[in-house]
């Protein structure tokens, strides 16, 4: 469960992030020799068997465990979760209908904005007059009259929030689960749409892994370039031009390993004791922490806190980087500190910051 | 120069191919650990010290290599070569203006009908009465007036022909040069945009590397969403999102071996020669083997060639096969055989198959 690395080093980067030692060895061997082919993973053409048996499995393993539904798409795009932003109203906002966007961080500033490029997108929630602390009360969001979709992102790393439960939306449901996805188990009943990059949870920058009601397929525009058009993708199997393959390699390993710890209710649960620990030290701390976060939103992904003065926050970054935990500054946009510990990061390493931020709570509070 | 399944195996994989045996060493020891940092690549924020200097290194390695003028900019896209289909005329056709393509193969039969969705895309020459086997004549574009570009793809992976040189137009000359970027030096005297998917000759797939004059960042829309905007791209130094963090370092080692073989014109001179061994055993065999495409325009990079019968074309790949050659079968689209023989494909290959070819010529002849 621990990585090569982390005999000395904690890497709590935001991503791309930390992955699972068993992934690192297997994509490291597979960089010679795939599968006994005597052909490297990065020299194996797209269309030959070897790389079809590969994304055969990353799909197959991907419906497992994620327990979805036959009626659902597993794409395997490029181009990040960025080009999403521009993708989903392309390919699902028509002239005349609305979307509707709750605005809950950098990431749906993005979205919205590129959205409104392509058509009538509306803001129904805006948190950025509580600086994004906290997630929209029920009652709160404002729909407009039988929107196209609703648009949420259900992490946000930057500012440590994480909705505990969907939305309430009548209609189609789009989820940018870019920093959670299968940190948890996802309800398929409410969502349309689901997408992550996988530099968090599922694998190395340049894969974005996109799941899609395949009746919204039907709905797509027919007058788009191909690439951006899921449909057809989907008819492609995921090869409508070359995909990045050693990316889906990796990412098909990271879905077996997560089986193999148990499945999205384990890593769940995991996951939850591992911010735990974290989220304990900051309560704890006689008001020394301050979580950005409101409790009722707190992210398993990325917890984000500081210190009583920004001189403190340099002071512990330099101390944590001296015991080898690496990353913890927190973004630009709020200052402070952020640990983001992703499925692949060990319980191990929260329980050493923690006790890293009781003893330096002590020391200087 | 041979790399390391070589002994057993040669591979002529279209792409993703073959890559240099002391690149796939670097690549592997990456995974676990990147430059005495303690993390791996595939982990290393994309914001950090450690990738800054992958990019900056590959960046300043390719303008060395393709000796490119500092009124060009270097990016590092996602989506392929594929998305660039769009992406050209999204960026560079304005209402108004024709765009002039020259239409010699799939690759550009796909651009074609990406640009038309979006502007005035004119078809300048057509290949497809002559099935792909050459390229225009001097005098047979019949360009619009004052085009805003005019479009080529100098090497026609699955026909095997390439533009011995760029074609005569006044204007901006974009380049689709996925399938020989850095087989050859380029002259930026003539060119605006050169782009190309990475998988042929420049590293895994899943990073497209683009060249573009300045002067044309300027030119940019500015209502397409930023991911489709190049201006964008080159602001953020290609990270305006996350990039492909392992495809970039990839490449920028690609970019060092084939300085370290002496540049652009020495594999040049290398590509030529490797070539000829084969051409050659097409020349000699009395008629055996047929060449896809006119002598005039034969490419270095993919030989394509048939043997008088499709049985024979057959036979020959399981033969082959039995003596370690893989994935010598043509394109679907046009059958018979295809030896792909980019930058890192090794001469001995090379004398391999030509001497293989000389011998299944003699006993079926």
């Amino acid at each position: 469960m621990t990585t090569p690395q982390s005999n000395t080093l904690l890497n709590f980067s935001a991503g791309p992030a930390i992955l699972p030692a068993t992934v690192l060895e297997q994509a490291r061997a597979s960089i010679l020799e795939l599968d006994g082919t005597g052909i490297g993973i990065l020299e194996h053409s797209h269309r030959g068997p070897a790389f079809t048996k590969v994304i055969n499995d990353a799909r197959d393993t991907c419906r497992v465990l994620g327990n979805i539904p036959d009626d659902f798409e597993i794409l395997f795009l490029q181009g990040g979760a960025s080009s999403m932003f521009a993708y989903i109203p392309l390919n699902l906002l028509p002239e005349g209908r609305t979307a509707d966007y709750i605005h809950t961080g950098a990431w749906t500033r993005k979205a919205i904005a590129d959205a409104c490029l392509i058509g009538d997108a509306r803001t129904i929630w805006d948190g950025e007059s509580c600086s994004f602390r906290h997630l929209p009360e029920d009652g709160e969001l404002q729909p407009t009259d039988d929107p196209a979709y609703t648009y949420y992102c259900s992490n946000n790393t930057i500012y440590g929030t994480m909705w505990p439960a969907p939305p309430a939306a009548t209609g189609t449901l789009v989820n940018d689960a870019s920093s959670e996805m299968f940190s948890r188990p996802i309800d398929w009943n409410v969502h349309d749409l689901v997408y992550a990059g996988a530099q968090k949870n599922l694998g190395p920058a340049g894969v974005t892994l996109v799941i899609i009601r395949k009746g919204l397929l039907e709905q797509s525009r027919q007058d788009l370039p191909s690439m951006f058009r899921f449909d057809r993708h989907a008819e492609q199997g995921s090869c409508l031009n070359t995909p990045p393959t050693f990316g889906i390699h990796v990412m098909g390993l990271v879905f077996k390993w997560i089986l193999e710890q148990g499945g999205l209710e384990a890593m769940h649960d995991r996951n939850l004791a591992k911010a735990a620990k974290l989220y304990e030290s900051i309560d704890a701390s006689g008001g020394f922490y301050t979580g950005h976060a409101r409790p009722d939103c707190r992210s398993t992904m990325n917890v984000t806190f500081a210190c009583p003065t920004p001189e403190l926050d340099t002071l512990f970054l330099a101390e944590a980087q001296d015991t080898g935990m690496r990353n913890l500054k927190g973004h630009r946009s709020i200052g402070g500190l952020r640990a983001s510990i992703y499925n692949a990061f060990p319980f191990e390493g929260c329980e050493q910051l923690a006790s890293f931020m009781n003893d330096f709570a002590e020391r200087n509070g």
